[in-house]
């Protein structure tokens, strides 16, 4: 955890907060934490700010927290349509989505999407939440991703995409096209939407769909990656050409 | 599976294949072949090449193969010293190395790595050929990344990069560096080799000592990723500026 992350409705008038689950255990046994220490806090989807350790015990640890006035500056914009995968990649994902500053996670279905995978737990918000908060914490952000579920392509790109921040470029991952995500993105305060086919790609109608509302083909250099990895990589592309 | 592998030692001198294994499985029940359907082949360090079913059954498909007299033309010239992660995290590592076409990859010591990351079975060369043939199928290569382990970090440094690819653009990634990736790798035909430390960072040592061997230091946009994830997105930098 570069960050703690504590839940406004934690936070008592007083200014401290008790922890008493996997954060007071992180402080106490690899922070090494004891009264009076230091920790970077963030309160979530709220500014950063500093915790100091007041008592620390094997049950708990009391923390008395300030907080800068200023939201911290958001990453540029970047949100992310994602073919829901497997729940077993989804379950690993959620961490490395939020570490990586995504805005906006819509989970959309296409032709290659079993749709059973939709009734998974991994997409319950508990448990989302809590897979975010960790790759916040990683990444030392406070705010976390919104995710929406969308199990209709059609619908959703028709009717529902007009919301989604309007402006952005707009680029579509598509294995085997020439050209390049620095040929698509420029530093461009409007940002980027991006949008990962599932495992075996998008169909032809899908791909078209995308592009007649102005979606631009990109692929990656070398081989074919699994679609986690591409994801990944992706990413880092964008976010390297935004910096 | 872009490409089913085939060890040379299986290759029947009248030009057949028997598979009975996962391969076996994955060109019945994924690829549906049937007698007289053709199949993307690669021998193992091998040319690639195309198989025709003569037979399907529930046990075994017998292949006639037809390889190319040529090798495919290497990817880009990457090499990887990565400081051993925990055994949870290389055993997944694997795949994702050789998709992306690393030619050597180094594991190194470091002062955060725990010395019992060593002993784990995901170092175990069956293993290890396993995971990578796996990797290599996704990505369609017939080419596996050459494992070495180094349980000393100082020693291999000193005495035995020397013998890893000279004049390589050696690159070591170290959070919190300003320069980017491409400020250091240009499409260059000797090659890179990147280094990549443990969860927590290079200690000032063995920073000092990769930089007195010529390695750069370069950092990513955005926040803290975890090892993994970093790693995943230095190598898709270093493939995109190669390309």
């Amino acid at each position: 955890m570069n960050r703690i992350l504590i839940d406004p409705a934690e936070w008592a008038p007083d200014r401290t907060v008790v922890l008493s689950d996997r954060r007071a255990v992180h402080i106490r046994t690899v922070l090494r934490a004891v009264p009076g220490s230091e920790l970077r806090l963030g309160l979530i989807d709220g500014p950063t700010g500093t915790g100091i350790v007041r008592s620390v015990s094997d049950s708990a640890v009391m923390l008395e927290c300030v907080f800068e006035s200023a939201l911290p500056p958001d990453p540029p914009l970047l949100d992310l349509l994602l073919a829901l995968p497997r729940p077993k990649v989804m379950k690993r994902f959620w961490p490395v989505l939020a570490s990586f500053g995504v805005r906006r996670v819509g989970l959309i279905n296409a032709e290659r999407v079993e749709r059973v995978y939709f009734d998974s737990h991994v997409l319950e918000p508990g448990f989302i939440r809590a897979q975010l908060l960790e790759g916040c914490e990683q990444a030392g952000g406070t705010r976390l991703p919104q995710v929406t579920v969308h199990r209709r392509f059609r619908p959703f790109i028709e009717d529902e995409l007009a919301d989604w921040s309007p402006g952005t470029c707009r680029i579509v991952a598509h294995p085997g096209t020439a050209a390049r995500m620095r040929d698509r993105v420029s530093p461009d305060p409007a940002g980027v939407l991006l949008a990962v086919g599932p495992e075996g790609g998008w169909n032809a109608f899908e791909l078209g769909l995308l592009e007649s509302r102005g979606f631009q083909s990109v692929g990656l250099a070398g081989g074919a990656l699994r679609t986690d990895v591409a994801c990944i990589a992706l990413l880092a592309l964008v976010r390297d050409l935004q910096a």
